[in-house]
């Protein structure tokens, strides 16, 4: 009978990978990394234009449902969701319903004994500045099974079937909840010992170089942040807290809020969704506020095929900022348990900030610690950077994000509310590694967090 | 600033609980606690019957879908269920949808220095032998908001609203997922420092009773048992593993077969689901095998209401048998990823062999490791009884729960199918510290592989 020690193998590996990628941490000059960039930029061409509904190809309104699908009844389709919690009116609203779960992959491996990433100069339709630093493979079920009908995905077969490489992290994560219903995206990163096929729209880069360019506004997309937010790594030069498992009371928190938040999610016609009505091009909330619906013309040189139409969601600007303070043991966030109507198990863990902003300075009720966080002074500042959502889906939309350092004025622990939770890093991180509890705007605050340096002024411990 | 070492403070608490709790299960006697139940069982008066459909009360099946449903719409109702995968026939059946979260608690208290565990005399109608022993609470959000217009659930306040006591485990558990859609329940231990009021259907065990119950065929219900598989314990008298996370290499595992049995779920009306053909009693399989739909009426004299009428589902007996085996780090247990028609999240970690064999002694493809836990010696038996699922929902539906230590002509590691997987005790006890990873009848078994003891010659290193 074999007798293996699991546990023993397990932990050299990785404290090994963990110190490996302290390494290439470490290595942050980003030499010509922005001109490359902005080179792919200029080689590709690339147009996307606002349409009419009526000029989407393939893409139309279902005549009963109002729904707006492709007529393979693949990719995704518009609908709407009702969601029903008891004591509360019903909340109505269009939605994403994609249920295939897409590969978002960062292929890794060693160049003169450093850990190198495999990114990918990526252009999305939406994206601001429409190329931007992506995953080494970002697609759909559809992309790399092929219904385009284009090419096939680069770089796939590091990721699927009988792998070339070593799985360093792979989970299921969520994307917005405000937009998607329960879409998840399969989260890997994968270490090859093999030679590589080089392509101009890709580079080996540096974790160091990715934290730099994460440092800068909407130049690392959401698909690299979320996967880069599963390494097991604290930070650019912190210590490396222990392996733990939440306590007790961490994980009755959260099962609290789920049960506290338990609701009726439906899908039902995007006809009949109140409050949001179709015009030529675009169906929009009738206050201007919340989530619009609208459709694009893309002509692009390198992508899957060459010329697209397809509808995009449109979102007001928003704030995700993460508190945070240093402890004995490391690192602690301040998160939230949060529940959006698309969310596939009621409530994740999220920031501890998450609102829309834009046109809504007048908001009479607040969430708690806007004002704190929009209020700090520099000092306590340690990220600020908008960042886009996917721009696979969203039209332009980004995010400030804030990770603010809590200072002596902060509330005390027992003054928090039920909604909020003290968590080392190292407990999110856990979280993180089983999927599906952290939400996909928290992600990318730990990625941004993972990424500060010393030379930055922040240390890892108090 | 706070500066409270969160990790130190878990450390320090997990210790000591699970010092607590081997203390307690090495009090073993069960003294005259199976007395205590058969007086329970005369005490109560109870009468089930099946009857038609006809003679339900409040139930009815809906004119268009067929449906089976409460006239109050709480509850549950049965419907139908339509499971879509690509390059497979669609698969329908009927199934309980039961949007609602049930609390299934265990309250804890010390006594003379020792744990004991608050445990229930508790009838349900499908039960063999009516009443079996329950968790301190087993209610459903209808039982304690009060729509049955009974009594309010007793002890309930211990596990809801501003607590008395301190949470040793509480997370968001699915039941049986061949019959439920998504259902899940929170199961959770409380530690109250509190005087509890007494009563005669309930006593106080220790956990070392409690396990020499769960060795005696149909005594311990289900609810108590998936409870029992949270403590953090790995085993009545042996070493306690580190609290280890699972390697990335096990989560990919997972991942993977989660995106490999992706499908889409969806509800479909009741009266559409082929194959099963609905007669004044029973909505029966043509085959005979599979789920049935039935109907009782009940005459109960300690329960929340005393008289009542419910549909229950039957099924064929099955096996449900978990292979183990001893390692330098401890117990590794070989667990399968099952995709089950109902599972919450597509795929969940399940025993090694887990089938129906009433009526199946002629399958032609018997699933991997059948004969070897079927044939094994009696030496390599650890644990063999049968076990009822719930009575509140099935119709004296019980399983063989085995669990068999594999022996030196097992297939070696590099010879399992993908499908099956050796994880150590820790990992899995871990995944079901998360909530949502491991099916019922796998922590069914995990309860009962705690319960073993050295004098049943199981010792836990190799």
């Amino acid at each position: 009978m074999a007798q293996t020690s699991l546990r023993v193998e397990r932990e050299h590996s990785v404290d090994r990978v963990v110190r490996r990628l302290a390494e290439s941490a470490r290595l942050d000059d980003v030499g010509d990394v922005p001109e490359w960039l902005a080179e792919r930029r200029r080689a590709g061409t690339c147009e996307v234009r606002r349409i009419p509904f009526t000029r989407l190809h393939r893409w139309s309104f279902e005549p009963d449902s109002g729904n707006l699908v492709h007529d393979t009844g693949k990719f995704f389709s518009v609908e709407g969701l009702r969601v029903r919690r008891e004591g509360a009116p019903d909340w109505v609203q269009p939605i994403i319903n994609q249920p295939e779960t897409g590969i978002l992959g960062i292929l890794a491996k060693e160049f003169d004994g450093v850990l190198h990433f495999l990114m990918q100069a990526k252009m999305e339709p939406g994206n601001i500045g429409l190329f931007q630093l992506g995953p080494t493979v970002q697609a759909t079920r559809s992309n790399y099974t092929k219904v385009h009908q284009g090419r096939g995905t680069r770089y796939i077969e590091y990721f699927t079937g009988p792998r070339r490489g070593r799985v360093l992290t792979d989970a299921l994560q969520s994307e917005q909840g405000d937009s998607f219903l329960g879409k998840r995206n399969r989260n890997m990163v994968v270490e090859t010992m093999h030679d590589v096929e080089e392509h101009p729209d890709y580079r080996w880069l540096t974790l160091g170089q990715i934290h730099r360019l994460l440092a800068m506004d909407n130049l690392v997309n959401m698909d690299a942040r979320t996967v880069l937010s599963s390494l097991p790594l604290p930070g650019g030069a912190g210590p490396v807290p222990a392996a733990t498992q939440p306590d007790a009371a961490s994980l009755s928190w959260l099962t609290e809020l789920k049960t506290r938040h338990e609701r009726t999610v439906t899908r039902m016609p995007l006809s009949r969704v109140d409050g949001w009505r179709r015009c030529d091009d675009e169906i929009v909330h009738t206050t201007g506020r919340h989530l619009s619906v609208l459709a694009v013309s893309v002509v692009a040189g390198n992508r899957e095929v060459t010329h697209w139409t397809q509808p995009l969601l449109a979102a007001p600007q928003g704030l995700a900022a993460l508190v945070v303070r240093r402890a004995a043991d490391g690192v602690q966030v301040l998160v939230q348990g949060l529940a959006q109507p698309g969310t596939f198990d009621t409530v994740e863990l999220a920031p501890t900030v998450q609102c829309v902003t834009e046109g809504y300075t007048d908001l009479d009720d607040p969430p708690p610690f806007l004002q704190h966080v929009l209020s700090a002074p520099p000092e306590r500042i340690l990220y600020s950077a908008l960042q886009s959502e996917e721009g696979g889906r969203f039209h332009q939309r980004d995010n400030l994000y804030l990770i603010v350092e809590a200072d002596d004025a902060f509330p005390r622990d027992e003054d928090l509310s039920h909604s909020h939770r003290w968590l080392t890093l190292g407990h999110l991180k856990q979280f993180i590694s089983f999927g599906g509890h952290v939400n996909v705007e928290a992600r990318t605050l730990v990625a941004c967090l993972q990424s500060l340096s010393p030379e930055q002024g922040w240390t890892w411990t108090a």
